[in-house]
């Protein structure tokens, strides 16, 4: 298993998937136990793991079960028979690029193996696990290098250790930078209609004494009005080959509303949510899900019967209202076609 | 009691004053009945009503009940002794205009009174109501004839049938447009942390089969951005004398969305909500609630212990970000001090 200092959102234990069961925190710490690829689709449709990195990450270690049933099966045919498991993956989430990394490098793994198969797929899983997490935290520096003098900082939705490895993305270059004395105070939308705000990157902050204060969305353009943040810090669930962002629902707003006030805003994401295959945002697609996350609060309806809800779960921010897109392989001002292509021949 | 045919948030019955306990819609519709403005004011602060005329109003009937009281106390000394009813129910929330609007207007008329108050100061809380309606139809048409096509449009919080005397500011000028075929669909922002669009803009459309589409707020740009939506129409708690408009938290940012999309910005509002002694808008007072309204949901804690919350329940737009202010007296289009004092002069 991978370390890290903060929350495991995924571990591998007595060798099966746990994924901490994010829909009930911050009121409980549940684990959840996986044994088939099925189910382990299941949860990250209905969100008991989420956040592009950690998707990726769960998909591996998926594959790693799926092609131990399957060799249990066959030993001839495994690899053929493992294609319905790779494919119940893939459609699971439609957004978040990683997923699909993570399937594609398994299946580029699995193409080479003789014999067991589990060993040789678990140590991939578990090394794609240690990656993002080391590149998690190498986007940490990166991205709170970009920070010139002691700020308040706003993000959006939770981009944190439960999002990732273990670290974070947006949430790593918070915690970078608050051991570095150069982010003060993190405000949190609080993120509807999922509150992951309020849920987890409010719980991930208290439980390492960074000073957080959440907001409801409606908020951010009157606290960047007074003046009270410097910077907008966000993750990904993909980015186009011209740097343009997909990420939770609400993240274009924000980027408008820093550029209105001379707030910058910067994308944290390791170098596996770029989708170099895809030249513009638009054609990210677009995760729409059930209006009754928006209908129900609490399980209880809030709204009248008979009003629709529209609940996409994802918007695109145009790259040319992005200052700097930070992957572990560099660091992206103004990102554009041209630069994002440069980063990504790094090493 | 003036008649209109939308629901009333305020009655007068049986020489007592009626509330719709707006907490509990769409669930219950139920009535508080009040005997004591004391308790009227704190009606008003625990929002069981709630929309800056509809305030107003409400203290306008308070105020009836407390001269009545004062009255039977001491029909020599009540003009006294009413003053301290007037400061309770003065003190009960600080943003909305209308609510020092309604008390001034009554103490008006009270400073001329003679014998028995209740019967003088009840026939002009109903005129204030049925003034109120009929300013609302008035802005109706106003507002609906600034419309070219038919549209979608967007609106924020509730400025209805609720939050007025009966017929809605922008919820008045979506009556009316749909009614002309100008207004095709209705978006809502769902508005959190009190989910009025939700709970009673949803429910006051559903109630007139006008198409009613909620969402999170988070989703507003989204929404531009695909060119669904016209025109951004809301209400106001204040306006300054330079066309600053103070209302509900979000609506700055939605105006700041909607210059950047090329989308209309309306402001429907009496000109009671008219302050024409602030000069600018970031003098206005802006109420701040408790956090708990933030921190927890459905009556249940939703973020983790040591989370803070901040919870503005206003901003304030500038006037340049305002593409039309619409009260009764008049219309003024890119609003600025000479034409907001224009049109306070018409009557």
């Amino acid at each position: 298993m991978p370390q890290a200092d903060t929350v495991q959102a995924i571990r591998w234990k007595n060798k099966q998937l746990q994924l901490l069961d994010q829909r009930f925190l911050p009121y409980k710490t549940v684990y959840l136990e996986f044994g088939e690829v099925n189910v382990v689709a299941e949860a990250i449709r209905d969100m008991v793991v989420r956040g592009a990195p950690a998707i990726g990450i769960t998909a591996a270690y998926g594959i790693v079960m799926a092609a131990r049933e399957r060799f249990a099966e066959s030993s001839v045919d495994w690899k053929t028979l493992i294609e319905t498991d790779l494919q119940i993956l893939a459609q699971s989430r439609p957004t978040a690029v990683n997923l699909f990394w993570a399937i594609e490098h398994m299946r580029g793994v699995i193409t080479e193996l003789q014999g067991d198969p589990e060993p040789a797929l678990l140590a991939e899983a578990k090394k794609i696990h240690a990656n993002d997490i080391a590149a998690c935290q190498r986007m940490g520096e990166l991205g709170a290098a970009l920070i010139e003098q002691p700020c308040a900082i706003l993000t959006h939705c939770n981009a944190g250790a439960l999002a990732t490895g273990g670290y974070g993305t947006a949430l790593g270059v918070v915690r970078t930078g608050f051991a570095a004395g150069k982010i003060t105070h993190v405000y949190a939308d609080e993120t509807r209609p999922w509150m992951q705000g309020a849920r987890l990157t409010a719980w991930e902050m208290v439980q390492e004494n960074i000073p957080v204060t959440l907001q409801v969305e409606g908020a951010a353009a009157h606290l960047m009005q007074q003046g009270k943040i410097d910077w907008v810090i966000v993750g990904s669930d993909r980015i186009a080959a011209n740097g343009d962002v997909a990420n939770k629902i609400g993240t274009y707003g924000l980027a408008i509303l820093a550029k209105h006030h001379g707030v910058k805003f910067m994308v944290v994401a390791p170098a596996s949510t770029v989708d170099m295959t895809i030249v513009h945002g638009e054609d990210i697609p677009i995760e729409q899900r059930s209006s009754e996350e928006v209908l129900s609060l609490a399980g209880q309806p809030i709204a009248a019967v008979g009003a629709a809800a529209w609940n996409p779960a994802f918007d695109v921010t145009p790259a040319a209202l992005v200052d700097a897109i930070v992957t572990e392989r560099g660091v992206v001002l103004a990102p554009d076609t041209e630069k994002m292509a440069a980063m990504m021949t790094n090493t």
